[in-house]
């Protein structure tokens, strides 16, 4: 089997996106968004919207099941408060719930966070509660900068975060590290501010104890993990002269990456420096990188392409297909039973 | 010839950092700075200084001459204000002269700028022409965010930093994309902050027409380009999905990287992906990682042992040793010539 840890609602009906026009506007003008109806997305849209798309390339790309949150960039937690956040995300949730009921096979579910500047992150443990014990989802993404790159919030490893924490312990559910759009020109964020968040929550975790006051806690940092695997030595080196433990006591019990780097040799590096039980495999399609790769004829973002391409033995395969997701979402198991994949 | 593209003096005698507390201090209070003395360093203080650091390390690893800079962490733009930076600017670069004035074979100096949040870049014009015309210095480390982790200047590719380039290309000078320290505490200045900036100003560059511009205007960027090489799929996608022109045409005459990746499997992704006349040798030592790497017995920083390990051409060699920051630095040749090295 072989599970696809880093897929998003890229390609939702176009209805989301007006209402989330809607929303938007209302916070501009007198009129409040509170009346606002929800989007009417028939199912058909839905089957359309990924027929084409996220199916059509499990399909082509051999890959079973894509653990699908919603579009990353969209969630927006810097724009508008508290309460369009709230909004916004339960609907964004709600879709992703019915994409997994209409394709049990091929969909388990991750959700966005109701996150929003200067919002303290225990008011997102409600919709995460309802999300894994309501709707069946494995997992979340957590964005270290609801800002939109203005990094104002306190460090993933900061007790700001902890009421988060001790509910996704509580659940046994994993965070996806995912910032979204970024609002400050510095940042391109599928360029830039994704990748410099990947990086800069590594380095946080390298500097805390966070993972003594939650040994059971768990994140997967996307996009291969930013810049670290390139600077695997650098970061090794760091700790080291800090006196903290080698990375696979401080850190590697905890913090994993997905293979979402779009060529081969940054497959052949991530794979050769972080350890096998790290890895997860992941494409992030439909996403960042759209574009066929003239250089191999084949999609820049077909990563299995790469792992088929390296010398792993089947064991090892397994693990980084699915073996490592298993372990790393522990409600996939019976997600999968469920629909009768496992 | 082995040329060392990034070396910081990040060994200067105390009395330079006794400065520049007093300094700071006087923000604070009601004393001002202007009455503060210049530190008093002797000359055999700056070669003890350097003796046992950077002069030991060159002899020890092999390699001739260091492009030499202030310590950039140190540069801290995002402390005080135009004048602080002004003065603190001007004894370090005073100090990197007569570094480079003591062992002319050894080091060849770079400047930093007087930059200030919220200051025009045209300020730090008349600091770059004095360091170059009077001082015999070769390039200057930019600072892409004198805030020092909030990011609030204007991306490297705004007409905010033209005047600046406009010298640069006047006196055929390179600048080194360097931050300092970060007073974000959701950034470790050298574990993600200065990544972070350097996969920043890439995407910067991709996504801008900064080189029709500037055709000859030059960028190091440095710690082998953050996150650039590892993702080189990714960036090339991203500008392929943007129709921009491909890297080599978009930007690869003007943007350089540096072998500042301390491990092997690093050093070898990045002369596998980018063009071998884009990068440059450099080490950043004394800098960022200073310890021994127990899985090799080596210092971590100790680039040049990676390089040897590469099954390259002796041109090639050559070229990434000393030919491309000849062409890069074309104020080099003529440092080298005067103190008899070349």
């Amino acid at each position: 089997m072989i599970i696809d840890c880093h897929g998003h609602y890229t390609t939702a009906p176009a209805a989301l996106q007006v209402f989330r026009e809607s929303q938007l506007a209302a916070l501009k003008g007198p009129a409040t968004a509170t009346g606002l109806a929800d989007p009417r997305i028939s199912d058909d849209e839905i089957r359309d919207s990924l027929e084409k798309a996220q199916l059509k390339l499990q399909r082509e790309r051999g890959t079973d099941v894509t653990i699908f949150s919603p579009r990353a960039s969209a969630m927006g937690h810097h724009l508008g408060n508290e309460a369009t956040s709230t909004r916004w995300t339960r609907l964004c949730n709600d879709l992703i719930y019915r994409v997994c009921g209409l394709y049990p096979h091929n969909f388990v579910g991750v959700c966005q966070l109701p996150q929003s500047p200067g919002v303290a992150p225990a008011n997102s443990v409600a919709e995460l509660e309802r999300c894994v014990l309501e709707l069946g989802f494995i997992g979340c993404n957590l964005n270290p900068d609801p800002s939109g790159g203005h990094w104002n919030s306190p460090p993933l490893t900061d007790r700001h975060w902890y009421p988060l924490y001790e509910k996704m312990v509580e659940l046994d559910v994993p965070a996806m590290v995912h910032v979204s759009a970024s609002c400050n020109p510095n940042f391109h964020a599928t360029g830039a501010h994704y990748l410099n968040a990947d990086t800069t929550a590594f380095m946080q975790f390298l500097t805390s104890d966070l993972f003594k006051d939650f040994p059971t806690l768990r994140f997967i940092i996307p996009h291969g993990g930013g810049a670290v695997p390139f600077h695997w030595g650098r970061f090794r080196g760091l700790a080291q002269d800090m006196k903290r433990p080698p990375l696979e006591q401080l850190l590697l019990g905890n913090v994993y990456f997905d293979t979402c780097v779009y060529h081969l040799p940054g497959i052949e590096l991530l794979c050769k420096v972080v350890p096998l039980e790290n890895i997860l495999f992941g494409s992030e399609m439909v996403g960042a990188v759209r574009g066929i790769d003239p250089r191999t004829g084949q999609f820049y973002d077909d990563t299995k392409r790469y792992i088929d391409a390296l010398p792993l033995s089947g064991q090892d395969r397994d693990r980084l297909f699915s073996g490592n997701a298993l372990r790393v979402y522990p409600r996939l198991r019976a997600r999968l039973a469920a629909a009768g994949s496992a």
